[in-house]
């Protein structure tokens, strides 16, 4: 749940940086509660969305992808951005069919976070989800994924989250709420 | 440490799409390795350093502050962006005494971790931070600074961690890291 906010900054002006293809780059000028003022830049950003895959065995669903900002193949929890006028709940359910083949019967609501407030408004909704099953035919996803599923345990996935690089810090923190929903924490 | 990259896309045009006063934000054409092309823009980010200060009494030292980006208030450990040539043990020790007034003896790595690969290449320095001591005078800090240091307890990082928005993802992040590291996880 939000905090109350006794003294936000006065926005004075605000100005578009950069129209980005997915990504609004956003300049404003603020007016702080000690009365100095001061420019900040921030992306904007619609929202998004990630799923923790549960199967019946008790692995996690993850996918492995390059991801071109960082240069590296990392894994990831299938998550998405919302798209317009989209719930999160229906972009976590369309982001696993197309990321991984598969769909969940069973959904909980794992709450929000900010991923990376110091230069992105965004929201990150985050979902678990089991009783899985594979669709007939896996949807087409974008024309440049290379995207590959894997199935990882929670000693792989702890491993991962506390002592490399593979896992970025939106799957740690909605790992680490899937554990403790479960139990497991 | 990064994994191998079997087939990363290739880099066919780079374009500076805004300079800002922090950070870029660059666009990219790029020939993916199924000879698909696509288009993709990221924030370029010096790195950033974060550190979770532990007390004796086994508390946690966070800062409270505004993030105009969100338009909220949070909880988060002291952290900040890498200057030009400096390693990043000497920003987490500045930004320790900037945002804190206190300065550390004992310090341990907690490794790296990507903060949203999605469209930023930013790297996190995690670090451990213990044997505190408040410095004799607080060193001045940016002039829009609004910060509050605040102790929390394991319990209540946990509640915010894995139930509210109040703790960022690189908060959660190493918060998990430094309990592994402390035998608490």
């Amino acid at each position: 749940m939000p905090m109350a906010k006794p003294y936000p900054p006065v926005v004075l002006r605000e100005r578009l940086r950069y129209q980005g293809y997915k990504y609004v780059f956003l300049g404003q000028r603020l007016r702080f509660p000690n009365q100095t003022e001061g420019d900040r830049e921030y992306i904007v950003h619609p929202g998004g969305a990630v799923v923790v895959p549960v199967t019946a065995a008790g692995t996690f669903l993850c996918i492995r992808q390059y991801r071109f900002a960082v240069g590296d193949y990392i894994y990831e929890f299938p998550a998405g951005t919302l798209e317009p006028g989209e719930a999160p709940a229906e972009t976590v359910k369309r982001e696993l069919q197309e990321e991984t083949g598969w769909q969940a019967h069973r959904w909980d609501d794992l709450g929000q976070f900010y991923l990376a407030p110091g230069y992105s408004d965004e929201i990150m909704y985050a979902y678990l989800a089991r009783d899985l099953e594979p669709l007939p035919e896996k949807p087409p996803g974008d024309e440049d994924e290379d995207i590959q599923v894997v199935e990882l345990t929670t000693a792989e996935l702890r491993h991962k989250a506390l002592h490399t690089l593979e896992l970025d810090a939106k799957s740690v923190t909605c790992f680490y709420r899937a554990l403790a929903f479960l139990g497991q924490l």
